[in-house]
């Protein structure tokens, strides 16, 4: 019998991190796939996920909006709420078999207990990991409602049992953003130059010269230093001289912080080699990423992509905090000194070799077939 | 400096539980009580807890509906995500140092979020016991967003630390629901008819005669046989012919189900030696414990309290699996046969020896001290 | 080209007025019916009209459990907002042509601003009347909020015209729900005895002999005194001593009240000639009517059908206040005397004349056509 | 007995027009203050309201957020309803003895239903008015959800009385944003120049020399063509060559649309002499209007405090429709060649005379005398 899988995307990055995952459960025999599109995902400031995912073919069974404005604490914990309320509609309505959430971030919450509070089976993607501050707290939380694994590493599965769970509910599948990145960095022939399509503030890039590429998030419980934080980070790209593709941060508490910083920057330093975008396809933005020198800040692509890939990376302060790393990383803290010597050092090793280490590309069909042939139940005790 | 400490009541059950701890509490010199009711607290069909609370002398900082009709999982679903929406709200006007929340109630991971995405320091009591389907799901979640671990039992303290929380945020208490347990037979000097204050339906039964207590709730995965599960206590009950003293369930998915059977035998044995009840003031309720012959059913009273207490009780079911257990527990099935003998067996046997399993009776006044004097952070990680 | 017609349901009375123009939108060849069971009608305690609707061979698009508990004036307040959130999202995913919304009940208002917010084109059934309180409040500001008025009688449509609606936009349509009593009435052979198929509680009652129909609702703004206005129908009734068959009240603020009444006097009075039942499908209500001796209380159906029906009616209270009367009605004050004896006086009296001033057994198909020719537009100023 | 006023504010433009009532409720003896602050006053992209009202010494009862994401209709209905489900609670826990909502923007509704509703008297400021689309629909809605009707012209109270309310309701008080209007231009000794305090970004404009002041917001109903109308004023101020103070536009339907236009236009005429402000203090924004030759766009601050004023206005479009006008306003479509020949016209006609029509500058203590004398009831019925 098919199996109704119910899939909900609340943002940019979630999208990324499980778009092999929806084509193969598409693609897949026993599966029905239910895409569910809400919270940023909808919103025109964090670049309108919901377009790509339409432009990438997928139908979209619902549109939920959840995000209450305030891009603060209090109103974050409202949309976590608010979207409980409108997930448990869309379930009822939908009767999935199986709902699968993914990652962290605090709307995914939301989906975690809707359905586990309406007996529907969950599956969490990306569990067990380590990394700081509100985000491992959701995460472990989802781990607890979820009653399927599907992890990136072996020290995700590692983590997800000895938090109790049954060892035969948890499985390695690697990172489906994975199978993406593998799947750009095969078919790039020439350097992707973002400005063309995406246009972008500030100056004009050679994307055949060395570039960075730059992505830096507010950190949840430190949100009144994120200005302090992205300012460091500008200081010292700007001391380094080398060019830089630079992206706004999502939509978070903080968010606004580090927005200001920005906009300053570029008050002051119109000639800066700096070019500024919203936004990119998760496709175009792994082309960026395949030809750029380095990454730097404190997004997770950093650790798990560009382990793949062998990007180096220069990973800023305390958001990817206990994520396991392969080679490619090198840490520092929101100093600027610290951070620009850190940059020129990457930048002279270059590429590093690839790790499989969160994925090998091959994620997506794994994690459909275990959704598809995996028991479902919704009981379960700690398993010790 | 005194600290803001925001108890968040949603229930009857919870309010027993936490009763002598808010009176520990409201008499610390170094914090200040800031008491939400909310939920089914707040409802007549739930016997009004709010006007217990306001009686026993408690300042009512905010009252917040939050239960959506329906008593199906979705609605449950929903109830949890409003709960959130409206405590985020309640929260920010009142600014807690720290938030409290009890137990593993569906409607108490509203509170846990509420506090946790809102960066406020979060504090469980009796996490880390195991029973049994959605119940334990949600507890261990709020394990995960706690900051503090106020735990009954040293198994609960093992099982949290297990799951990964530092060690050095938990702490044994005990349970203040023994504390009240305590207080109220430590006063008893005869035997407590509720019939003259609450009324009731059914039989007239003297409390100077052995009878039985009995309080059966829903099981909330298996909410469609809850009917049949009450009819097999219904039918062994009435095979013991030992008087008892019946108790409506708790609003939760299933009720319905409950009630229904519950409704039906009264309609066929209007002359059964049966009482029905649809809530007694905890004190009372108590007093009703205190002097019964056993405990029949599946409430976590019987396994808590009594074991202080020393009340027999056969547990039916799964709802309390996996609680460790002094020696007045007997477990059962829900078979007719089975439970009427368990019954008949464990009143036979009299009194047990008390055991200080879930508390010594100083529990509330240990929890107060915690919340004054430990380190209130929000900043966890696993621990391994 | 077909137009999407999408009908909330909200409630019982809701449903028995609108099924017959359902029934006219379903068979029109260009509409097509999108019908969300929404609030109460969702609900157990109110007798699950969705399963009625069900039953009636009706497809439903969307379940929104809206209630939120408390049958207080705050918790009515929260629905009705939570009523909005939800069918927004509803709203948004069927993308109706036009939004139906029925009479006054609290949680049409939900229909009404959710539609108009949206840019939807919003058809009111029954506006313009004249009652009291938060009903007729409710009433008119859904009639600001509406864009197709389709009216029962010549009295509210000159109303909704002096409100300053463009005449263009009014429609007499008479009302559905007398398309259902004609029906019933035109195929009744023999008198109806509910016991049979819906049980109830109480005395057994000959529908062969004279009996009465009661049903009296509490009214909100006056919510307190609920209870000592149903004791004096009670009191009343008993009094006349002639058989009753006594109907529950809706949910409402006050609801709580009246139902406390009669369980009272129901506990005191085990062999009143009185039978109570807690709803009927609407079609074997009307068979009930059609056979009483007279209808009484507040509710208005003895205003409207029974007015083809030709039912004597004692109307009491000021809850059908300003509507308009055929000869079948007569108006009494919450007092036992006055009641006791306008009930003799109407049933010695007999059946009256039947008068189509609310309806003439066509309003359905008049009510379809109108949706599917009358421009739709949301542009509209005062007419003055 | 002192009765406690509940005052909602929503929005920069509500908090401009209730402003002086504020102070005067505040002062009065029989009276006490609760003000709640919501929706877009809280929020920084919307200039953060919220502060200026601390500012200006008013103690905040209560913080409600409730914009939900989106700025399309779905998300405005939504956000409506989010505001009754949130005031509901506020005025269960505030229990003020009347509720004051202002004009007509989409979260007004929110107030109005959760205090009628909630049986709470209402108080309406600034009804009967006349405009245009969703608009006009809520204003004339919240009118018969409305008790106290506190109107600012004749015109407008002749149109609540037409609508159906009792004449000894309906109160001309002129409008409270011409107190504070009047106010300032008394005071005003030389030029203002926002630049100073508020930045802004663009052209340097010298104060002393003839400006315009723009404000053009995009009209609900008409979202999609948001960007073409204010292309055609951004164009017609171009043409003028005179320079311009533009202010960016309110949350809204549209607004988004309106944003994009004026971002395009600064990218192609970086050197144009107009200046873009946020979002200034309301006694600063008085101050730019009385020193400026005359104001352009579609802000109802050009009918209103203008006619007081006397400052020539060009309105543009549908938005302030059917608004009762003084001799300083002259309409144009939105028309690039006609926006800028009025624009020239108006400026060389100089300054004009002051008329009363909106109000002679005493509205505040007239509301607060009406709160404090006016009989409170809920009930009320058509006055036809």
């Amino acid at each position: 019998m098919t199996r109704k899988v119910c899939v909900v995307v609340t943002a940019r990055p979630s999208y990324s991190r499980i778009r092999s995952a929806l084509v193969a459960i598409e693609a897949h025999p026993d599966l029905e796939l239910q895409l569910v599109v809400a919270a940023s995902a909808l919103l025109d400031r964090y670049g309108q996920v919901v377009t790509q995912i339409e432009h990438d073919g997928f139908a979209i069974a619902e549109r939920v909006y959840t995000i209450i404005e305030g891009e603060n604490p209090t109103s974050m914990a409202k949309t976590a709420g608010l979207g409980v309320l409108e997930l448990a509609t869309t379930f009822d309505n939908l009767r999935p078999d199986v709902v699968v959430t993914i990652a962290d971030r605090y709307e995914t919450m939301s989906t975690a207990i809707a359905a586990s509070y309406m007996n529907i089976p969950l599956a969490h993607v990306q569990g067990g990991e380590v990394s700081g501050s509100i985000d491992e707290k959701v995460r472990h939380a989802i781990t607890k409602l979820s009653d399927l694994h599907l992890v990136a590493t072996p020290g995700a599965a590692e983590r997800v049992i000895r938090m109790g769970e049954y060892p035969s509910s948890v499985h390695i599948t690697g990172c489906p953003s994975v199978d993406l990145a593998a799947e750009v960095a095969a078919a790039m022939t020439e350097p992707f130059d973002p400005s063309l399509e995406y246009g972008g503030v500030g100056a004009d890039i050679n994307p055949a010269r060395p570039y960075l590429v730059v992505m830096q998030h507010p950190v949840t419980t430190e949100h009144e230093v994120a200005k302090d934080q992205v300012d460091a980070t500008l200081g010292a790209v700007h001391d380094t001289g080398i060019p830089a593709m630079w992206f706004w941060p999502n939509v978070d508490a903080g968010s606004d912080g580090t927005s200001r910083g920005i906009r300053a920057y570029r008050e002051h330093h119109e000639d800066a080699p700096i070019r500024f975008f919203k936004n990119l396809a998760p496709t175009d933005f792994l082309r960026l990423l395949v030809g750029s020198a380095a990454i730097v800040g404190n997004s997770s692509v950093a650790i798990r992509e560009c382990a793949y890939l062998g990007v180096p990376a220069v990973n800023i302060g305390s958001r990817q905090a206990g994520r396991e790393r392969a080679v490619n990383v090198v840490d520092v803290d929101h100093d600027r000194d610290a951070i620009s010597k850190a940059i020129l050092d990457r930048v002279q090793g270059g590429r590093c070799a690839p790790d499989p280490l969160y994925g090998d590309g091959a994620s997506g069909p794994r994690i459909a077939d275990l959704l598809a042939t995996a028991e479902l139940t919704i009981e379960k005790r700690l398993a010790y």
